[in-house]
């Protein structure tokens, strides 16, 4: 080991939070945000020492610097501002501070009594150095205090100003730092636009819109539909792909083997004729036509997302033209997808270790920058799992270069780590196991893992209760008050959730069969005409649901999420609250889409900004209903049909007689 | 973002322990001991992956290879041995094995009754290619085995060789890696001699080992003491500084400022005309008759801990020739050590940052190498938290990179966080608060936090019940009980621990003044002359529980620590045992030095290899008491006189009427 020149850094770095595997990949966060910074900072001996948070956008050249506090136990704490989309760095930086451990030696030498002046001559020497480092009004203040030291240090007694904090809080600003300690690492920040953070989906089949019964619905057909999902309070429009369909073994209605003639094939069979994932489906319209989707749905307050599903049909362009970008079989044939023994013949995946790599990558990098030029700023990434890692970290990377405010969804259902792996890479959003997660030990455990753990630095769920492919049994056996349940606890439980409708909010619920998850004529093979007037309709709940999340802050991050006991298993309850219990929200929901339950609530008023010995009123926002509510536990009784849940919120003040003017 | 080759590396690897502060620090570990890996391990996709534990001594050039197993949710587990002194390195290696995959899906295809005759001449080209990578037999066997797959892909009908089990392991052997991902740091072990693990020490000042009173010992003296450490079982005599004591500002007797004639003054006051930090102290004796010392001691199976305090009294060589390695005041003398308001003229310490911190340095470093030179192979060092830790790291990492089988004892009472970092840093052991920690809540807390953090990976501790500097309040008040519970504590907690003797096995325990933990008549500074024969002390206990340490494979390690329930909070019970309950020691101890205490233990037995439904023996090794016991609660009454503790092993099988030779 070599005697290097850090050998006289003292301080020593370590525990830097947040910091993912190493540094290895960047937290994220949203314009507007925060970043708490907390290390482990210290040095050997009874020195004083001080530290700061160097941060800058990647922009900038120069470090920014944020003070860190003291928290006990040698745990430092400093908070930056991230504003700008793009990527910002930090670090930690530490030192000995010699003017802090006199200031505070002086301080105990002046209690004991002791005679100080050789130490007032010593400050004067820290405080003239420090002037050496200043400029200005603060060089003559310095000078002028390193005087008045001098003068006490001549002096036959000691006087008040050496301990002055003002001027000690004027020579902290002009450390001497050439001993600093700077933590090893540069710790990245993704900042995203802020519906990275808060966001609605609703995904519709566009060839679903169309008026008439029987046609092919369009681009433009769904261009109507935008007032109907603007009024339910959707921000995010995500339509399965828009691509030409292969022909070449196109499945049939209920994913038959074989097609029959007239059935439109799945819109994840990419490729065809017409052209490849740069292409929209001839009977959807143009590019035009979905330009001007886009700018409509702009205009309601709605962003498009598009999703992109990285598989080939044996008619797409890129298996003519590029053959080696697929894996082959020992016949020479490209090899269709398969999870033995099931076989998809009319998917041909492809092979991210090609050794034509380079130009692949590129290519399909290519393909989301082709729909960022058409308007494109979301994207839903169908099966991320199954493509290399090392491709989403670089495509998402570079793609994000270009446009930081471009978001991805993961549509990865599929073990934890790998999930994790994925946001870690770069996706913005990620599905969830919420999809299967009924009861409350089920849902308390989930979603405080996602809080409590280091995910939340980097993988922000979106809750989907149904999708395309899956209808889970809680729908499919609980009628209509499941999907009040699930889409209540998916819109509160998580910041951004999803639906897929109409099919959700019209309660479909058929499954192909029994123990399936599959819709039964599911929408994947055929189209749909449906009636959005239907009385079944939960078009107005999710309104409402959609207008609280809107008008409540609380419910517009994952942060505050905390659960509260009930003495109901069938009761779950929680809170989400802004730092120090503001803005609290409280949502009850009965987990039984069949019976009434009643039971007692246990909140922990702490952290709802609520005191113990006052009452306060509660307001369902959902119901418009009042209750008066004293301490801790609180009794609710909630049927199915008619009051599945509560979102509440506090008025803390109730009148009283002391707000009457004559009171006294 | 550049498109690297590293893209087509898809396993990723993450999470790897034991890393500590990602792979700055090494982990630590013995002679003999196994060091376990885990990981996460993964790709994209459904391929079959493998991995490995790649790992080498620093003096051998080429990795070794231990296979890794799955534990589920992706997480792998390796194991290797360390079984040489010095560094080890580790990492860990992960690939797609598309073999594995081939015969996963083979063997699904297989059972859905597919035709696999394709599959089969698919397998044949993997088989073959590892043929190329193989030699010998194996090379035979695969190209044998890879032309019946052939024939079998040219057959009518399957049949079952392609799925043989020896030949996929011999397959596995010669694994396509040419993308495999290695994890991106080489992580390191340090290998300690066996006695960093399991040691007890025993403090002694040489200058009381004189045979007649009034008499400055010698370290001939100390010889004659060895048979009474050897007897009772102490492996480490750890000698207070042997160096020349300056006379400036020399301390008296309690700690007095000012030296009457004839005080001996404190060891710790280092440097005289007669020398420094190389030299001994005259009236100790010579060189020559230290290395006799070290020689003799270790005859007795007893190895020499030498003190090293890094700090100069005004008289101290270093002080003359190397005025520039101290801080100076404003007056330009040299500054004394002061804990304001307190002021230690008779210290110089000395500063780290010193201009010329290369030759300071490199001083510092040869003190150790130099009584390395004397045969010295542990050190305690002194208050290593006021020197700068960059300074330890580069010294113990150097003289270990010597002398492997040096050890180093931190001394540091400071706060957590520092003292962790000494240990990683390079200490082999390390003090801890085990000397405050007296009730069964502290105790438990400690340990456990000890024993389940990331600090067992690099932290030995080493438990004092006393030391010259500390004579704690439990055994100021707790009078012979307390040190019997005090020392049964420490040796059976700790693999290592420690006393300061003979003031220990004497039950010295009057302080200096109420409320002060500073012994009456300190030995610091004062000779002492003692009667070891007193029928008060307490070395025939000693002898016996450093006799079961020695018999009993789980007290000589940290590792299997665990506490079990008592109903009585005076009553503490944990036990020791190797992996899967071998060699179970089970320890219980009345924590209350005053009065008789009962109550009842509820032992996990599942950690002790016991069952619930058979009885057992439990037999007390200290007093040879045997009791039968049965399920998991047992009843103990515990006086503090004469059994204050058990130390218990279990015999599990008890003779029953089945014993008899004539049974059925």
């Amino acid at each position: 080991m070599t005697l290097t020149e850090e050998g006289r850094n003292r301080v020593a770095i370590e525990g830097v939070r947040p910091e993912i595997d190493c540094g290895r990949f960047a937290i994220k966060r949203v314009t507007g945000d925060v970043v708490e910074v907390e290390a482990d900072v210290f040095a050997d001996g009874h020195d004083g020492i001080r530290c700061r948070v160097l941060y800058r956008h990647e922009s900038e050249p120069e470090w920014r610097e944020a003070l860190m506090e003291a928290l006990g136990n040698d745990r430092w704490r400093g908070v930056f501002p991230v504003s700008v989309l793009g990527r910002y760095r930090y670090t930690v930086e530490g030192w000995v501070d010699r003017f802090l451990t006199w200031r505070g030696d002086l301080r105990k030498r002046i209690a004991a009594g002791q005679d100080v002046r050789v130490e007032a001559l010593a400050g004067a020497e820290l405080v003239e150095e420090a002037a050496g480092r200043a400029e200005g009004a603060d060089r003559d203040r310095l000078m002028e205090w390193a005087a008045i030291l001098r003068a006490e240090a001549a002096a036959e007694e000691r006087n008040a100003p050496a301990l002055d904090e003002e001027l000690a809080e004027v020579v902290s600003r002009y450390p001497d730092r050439r001993l600093a300690t700077r933590y090893g690492k540069e710790l990245a920040v993704v900042v995203d636009a802020e519906r990275a953070r808060f966001s609605a989906w609703y995904e519709v089949f566009p060839r679903s819109c169309a008026r008439e019964a029987g046609k092919h619905g369009t681009l433009r057909d769904c261009e109507g539909w935008l007032p109907y999902i603007a009024y339910m309070g959707f921000d995010v429009l995500y339509l399965p792909p828009i691509h030409p369909i292969g022909r070449t073994f196109r499945k049939g209605r209920n994913n038959a083997v074989t097609a029959e003639p007239g059935d439109p094939g799945s819109p994840w069979a990419i490729g065809a004729e017409e052209g490849g994932h740069k292409s929209v489906h001839p009977e959807l319209g143009t590019l035009e036509d979905f330009r001007h989707l886009v700018e409509a749905a702009r205009s309601y307050g709605i962003e498009m997302a598009l999703d992109i599903a990285l598989q080939c049909t044996p008619d797409h362009p890129y298996v003519r033209e590029h053959p080696e970008w697929f894996r082959k079989r020992v016949d020479g044939t490209i090899r269709y997808a398969e999870n033995p023994p099931k076989k998809y013949q009319d998917i041909y995946p492809i092979d991210f270790e090609s050794e034509n790599r380079e130009e692949l990558w590129e290519e399909l990098k290519s393909i989301f920058l082709f729909w960022t030029g058409q308007g494109v700023r979301i994207f839903r990434v169908d099966n991320p799992h199954t493509k290399a890692f090392p491709f989403w970290e670089w495509a998402i990377t570079g793609i994000k270069e270009q446009y930081p405010d471009v978001l991805f969804l993961s549509e990865a259902f599929t073990r934890p780590k790998v999930m994790a792996r994925l946001a870690k890479v770069g996706f913005s959003q990620s599905y969830t196991y919420f999809t299967w997660r009924n009861t409350k030990e089920e849902l308390t455990q989930y979603f405080e893992q996602l809080r409590e753990t280091e995910l939340r630095e980097y993988l922000r769920p979106n809750l989907w209760p149904n999708t395309p492919d899956i209808l889970p049994e809680f729908l499919q056996a609980g009628g209509r008050p499941a999907f009040l349940i699930r889409l209540a606890l998916a819109a509160t439980l998580g910041a951004s959730y999803g639906i897929y409708g109409p099919a959700y909010e019209l309660c479909e619920n058929t499954p192909r069969e029994a123990g399936s998850e599959e819709y039964l004529h599911s929408e994947k093979y055929e189209i749909k005409q449906r009636d959005l007037n239907s009385e079944w309709s939960l078009k107005e709940f999710i309104a409402r649901v959609n207008r609280i999340r809107k008008e409540n802050a609380a419910l517009q991050s994952d942060e505050g999420l905390h659960f509260h006991a009930t003495d109901n298993p069938l009761l779950v309850c929680y809170s989400k609250a802004r730092r120090g219990g503001a803005d609290a929200v409280v949502v009850v929901v009965n987990l039984d889409p069949f019976h009434t339950q009643r039971g007692w609530v246990t909140l922990e008023l702490e952290r709802l900004g609520l005191e113990e010995g006052v009452p306060f009123q509660a307001h369902d926002l959902l119901s418009g209903a009042r209750y008066l509510w004293q301490g801790r536990r609180s009794f609710v009784e909630m049927s199915p049909e008619s009051t599945p849940v509560h979102i509440l919120r506090f008025r803390k003040r109730v009148r009283t007689e002391k707000d009457f003017d004559y009171y006294l």
